[in-house]
């Protein structure tokens, strides 16, 4: 398997992996923390998209930090096309998570001036916890084609 | 490179176009008929998605049967890396347009009763566009994972 920054058992990798989990509890802690997200599915599914990012990307930091330490390769053929598929899944839930609070928020802050008049929405709050989730999705997008490129061209 | 089904300049692989174009402007279509939907930035988006999924994918059923016809060979590195960057952006494009309208239309229909009380919404007809919207979806992904993993084994 090729040589490439970000792979899994690297530091690169270590250090994507950690900003995935950061990003990813801190759209979680901000949705959590802003008022009224419970009544509506997009922010519920949100959370729970980033709470599913935020457990994947921590056990393979952890991985990581144990193949570093340990001096092991994880360049096994059914080590990484378990990555590939589990980083995939939750790419794709990632960004379906943004986008569709994403279209939620446009909706409350442009189609319909509901929060300059609803006191109940806390509707900078949820821009912060989105934008935290494209963040989120762009660092696995990126862990993603690396493990599924060391996949392909193994 | 290696023979996948589904590759360029084949008939699986113009299969594969012509049910993205299809699926796309059906797509467009039933959203461009629905009442309502110039309110709301989701369903606008949606529609724009669509359309360029539906050219995308025209211009590449056309190249397909050109090659079809010609007996050419499409396997070109420059050209699959072209078609890998097109697959990508169309799909993610189309990912988060549905995505996002389908955060909207939950919001109506379940969050709060919009769907029941506002007469000028076609709720109906915007699940119908959103379920052929995530159709073209998961054909486009499917074509990216060929061509990336076309350019990757190559």
């Amino acid at each position: 398997m090729k040589v490439m920054v970000g792979r899994p058992g690297t530091w690169s990798g270590l250090l994507l992996r950690t900003g995935q989990c950061a990003s990813a509890a801190a759209s979680m802690g901000v949705m959590l923390s802003a008022l009224g997200f419970p009544n509506y599915t997009a922010f519920c599914f949100l959370i729970a998209s980033m709470g599913l990012q935020a457990l994947w990307s921590l056990g393979l930091a952890c991985l990581d930090v144990f193949a570093i330490k340990m001096k092991r390769d994880l360049h096994n053929p059914m080590l990484v096309s378990l990555f590939v598929v589990g980083d995939w899944v939750t790419a794709t839930l990632s960004l379906a998570a943004a986008c569709s609070s994403a279209g939620v928020t446009i909706l409350f802050a442009r189609d319909q001036p509901f929060c300059g008049e609803v006191s109940q929405l806390s509707c900078g709050k949820y821009e912060i916890s989105i934008v935290l989730a494209f963040i989120t999705w762009l660092l696995v997008a990126l862990s993603s084609l690396i493990t599924f490129w060391l996949l392909a061209s193994a």
